[in-house]
């Protein structure tokens, strides 16, 4: 797979990751260590609760879609480097789904201060296996220029 | 600490987490999971990269925000169920950081269509011990009314 820079990104590019299906396993695990809720440890608390059975943290859903971006899902040569954005989690996550992440690119904004970067806004939507989005984050990504070559093949 | 039910919030109320110490291990292991990008993960990779030196991922950030939530940060008595908002990760953070969590509510939806629980919108700024804000998350939380109690002290 290439490695993109910013002059290889348009505004309307998609990327799609390989899936990923949830283990209950990891995902309590997950929870235990970081957001230890009833609903997330153990199917008789959850039951009862909002979620009406054992969800997936929200930030696990997050943590499953970024390993899934950096594994493929977006390939940029400069890593993905986010500066935060809408987080929204849209419908709880359950052992056993599979996700996988979709991406398009809503807005590049060129190089200004730094002539070496600019700023890509896209928008990443993480599905189940019935299609239905769980989560959607729209992140600005800072997104590096291919570096200069000199006629030696050297860079400069 | 006295859980708090939706009729116990109002605008403007605050509330500060504990304080926790990144450590080395847990923050590279996290990345190893999750967020495997040389900059999280090595010294040397991160020191010739955008964050100039090992920097946490900033789900680990939010899995750290969210675990000094849950642990008292924000006492809610039917948890912490967010359904998401705007996160911005605002300055890198680094192993032996001790970070804490301040939340201010911003907007209380009272119930509508269901009369057990409203929407609460918080701020929650993730300060490192320098007083630098490294994160800012503002999500809506459902936050459910107390329960009712009938005349014999039992629930209806």
């Amino acid at each position: 797979m290439p490695l993109l820079y910013l002059e290889d990104l348009h505004v309307g590019q998609r990327f799609t990751s390989a899936p990923r299906t949830l283990d209950r396993e990891t995902m309590i695990r997950f929870a235990r260590e970081w957001d230890p809720q009833p609903f997330h440890l153990d199917d008789d608390a959850a039951r009862g609760s909002f979620f009406q059975g054992l969800a997936g943290s929200g930030w696990f859903t997050a943590a499953v879609t970024m390993r899934l971006l950096v594994d493929g899902g977006v390939p940029l040569a400069n890593g993905i480097i986010g500066t935060g954005g809408e987080l929204l989690w849209t419908k709880p996550t359950r052992p056993g789904d599979t996700l996988h992440v979709e991406c398009e690119i809503l807005a590049i904004t060129p190089p200004r201060s730094k002539p070496d970067r600019g700023m890509v806004e896209v928008r990443c939507l993480t599905l189940n296996q019935e299609g239905e989005t769980v989560q959607s984050f729209t992140p600005k990504l800072v997104v590096f220029r291919r570096p200069a070559v000199a006629e030696d093949g050297k860079g400069v």
